[in-house]
């Protein structure tokens, strides 16, 4: 199988955030295009809680990327100027160190033995790949969902490492609403008897609990706008339905399972916890003395753009409009941009044409 | 214990909308305030989901009810003029006959061979109770939640037993967000693997799978809004934590938790699944030759008043602007109010104050 990743080992120990230090952890990354002598056409993307760095294909991998559309030759993220850089966020069992790594100490997958993971040790870690690749400062950071919250923790424990910024439907901080759904989804986790406080194998999996995680996330991400237009109340039929009793009978469940099922094995549930916990601690009023703007505030960059979706229930317009204010004031040269698009919180791995117009447009004038 | 709830025999047998038949079958209901001569100053009340007949308080049980604020001498409802029916839905395990009910023909619980149960059940159920009380016509039927979907297939079905409608954060059919959400609720529990294929008893109860359903039913009734303002990001005191592993950190977790204990060994599971997948069956336009408008044309009232909030997240604020834009294409005079209560779909269990003035005023001028 191709594999385009490359690991950059972490310094040994790597100190965690909240307490506790990794020792010989690495995190996978893959780039495109090439780095210029002056080194300075540099862009780093940060990822949501699932995707891997794949973010499209490359030489090594063929493989269309999870943010195909958006990145290559002459698209958004032109790669024939730009030398892109997407990191697997560290924790993420995409490559990186994680819970289901082995720890050197005992030989044994760390499993809930791993340290507390904050945003800011994914964010350390990213910058890491970045001054071992010989990148003092890069041209453009583009943060998505919780690589949005990432990378604001990145430019503030790194002042003077980013020139501009690309926020795309994120917050400065989890609000109440986002904790109560991801503190679901690892409760549907952590109640799977299969689950056993982290110790499950192949054969005893909590496949229950992170499918009902799975769809619970799938249900926030989208909008009931899109679905009303794509599924309405479309029926399966007969033979598509499931033969017991309460069983899928509309096209919206079945949907639902097919995310589901494509997702529940293929990402590692303890590794899924300590990513969906790192997202609701991430606050950047912690920067600011418990105020969010003055956070923002000491933020250090020349420009950046803000985009958001009216329909993203996970992470409100509201809190991206925040981040466009917060930037400004602090000296930023700020675009914002408010979509319609009506796939909600994925718009931007859905809406191509509306997020490649805006991405495109704000690194072409950089 | 005080108990007001008085019992109507349903006709034997019963026949349901969707083939089967009950036998020996009831509703539980109560009432407040006095029939008149005329017997023209009935108001009849259809709830939600999970309500029992226990609106308010009355003299044979005087614990308050669920919706005590808006109901009694004085009040929105005034008792002094109205007489107020309240009907548990049939299919509810709160005194009226349900899948835990004894199947008269076995001597066993029905658990799943209750047959398929749809809201035109529950409005006939209620119509019944209406015409024992020697009722032709009702002054207002006022319907919440799933009961306003109740309320528009009781007018459907029984055509001049109606002279005014108050309609109240509901829809005319379930769109694919709802179902989404409802079919979630319904998979948590029936994965639990104590569940047992609707074979749970004390010792073997699905907790797990119906507190997920709550907690997810109690995000979806509430709004972020709100919770921004309540919540915000505020912890749990230390001695409060729970004391395992991604325990509850937040107020919001333990807010969902507390809302999530009151209810999951209160409500009986097997009930909850065939009234859940009643609401997503539910579907005005199977009236009206697939379109919804021209089923709620059919309905022949003479006035109505329908309210949503623009917060509903579960029945968004359109679709209670189609009731009310079918309603007068039907030929009712109807008012139609739109309000701004932070509190999502529960507006009308919590802003009384609003909801009283809209309610009060509507019935006042009847």
């Amino acid at each position: 199988m191709s594999d385009a990743r490359q690991y950059f080992k972490l310094p040994s120990p790597f100190a965690m955030k909240r307490g506790g230090a990794l020792h010989g952890a690495h995190v996978a990354y893959e780039t495109w295009g090439t780095l210029n002598a002056a080194r300075d056409n540099a862009v780093l993307i940060l990822t949501g809680l699932s995707p891997s760095a794949h973010a499209a294909a490359n030489a090594q991998d063929p493989s269309p990327g999870w943010w195909e559309e958006m990145l290559g030759p002459g698209k958004a993220i032109d790669t024939r100027r730009w030398f892109v850089i997407c990191v697997n966020s560290l924790g993420s069992d995409k490559g990186s160190t994680c819970p289901a790594s082995t720890d050197p100490a005992t030989g044994e997958p760390y499993r809930l033995s791993f340290p507390d993971l904050s945003l800011e040790d994914v964010a350390n870690a990213a910058h890491g790949v970045v001054t071992h690749l010989g990148i003092d400062s890069l041209a453009c950071l583009i943060g998505c969902s919780m690589g949005g919250m990432s990378a604001l923790a990145y430019m503030l424990l790194h002042p003077g490492s980013v020139c501009a910024h690309i926020s795309v439907d994120t917050a400065p901080q989890a609000q109440p609403f986002a904790i109560a759904i991801r503190s679901l989804q690892r409760e549907a986790i952590r109640l799977d008897p299969h689950w056993n406080e982290g110790r499950y194998d192949a054969e005893h999996y909590p496949d229950i609990g992170m499918s009902i995680a799975r769809k619970l996330g799938v249900i926030t991400y989208r909008s009931a706008m899109e679905w009303n237009g794509r599924f309405a109340r479309i029926r399966l039929e007969a033979e598509q339905r499931e033969e017991q009793p309460f069983g899928f009978e509309f096209q919206v469940e079945s949907y639902l399972e097919g995310h589901a099922r494509r997702f529940v094995r293929t990402f590692d549930p303890n590794s899924y916890l300590y990513l969906s916990r790192a997202s609701d601690w991430f606050d950047i009023a912690e920067y600011g003395h418990g105020n969010v703007m003055e956070g923002l505030k000491r933020i250090r960059i020349e420009q950046a753009m803000v985009i958001g979706v009216s329909t993203d229930i996970l992470f409100p317009l509201e809190q991206q409009e925040q981040i466009a204010e917060g930037l400004e004031a602090a000296g930023a040269k700020v675009e914002f941009v408010a979509l319609d698009s009506p796939q909600g919180h994925d718009a931007f791995l859905v809406d191509i044409e509306n997020y490649s117009r805006a991405i495109g447009g704000f690194l072409a004038q950089l």
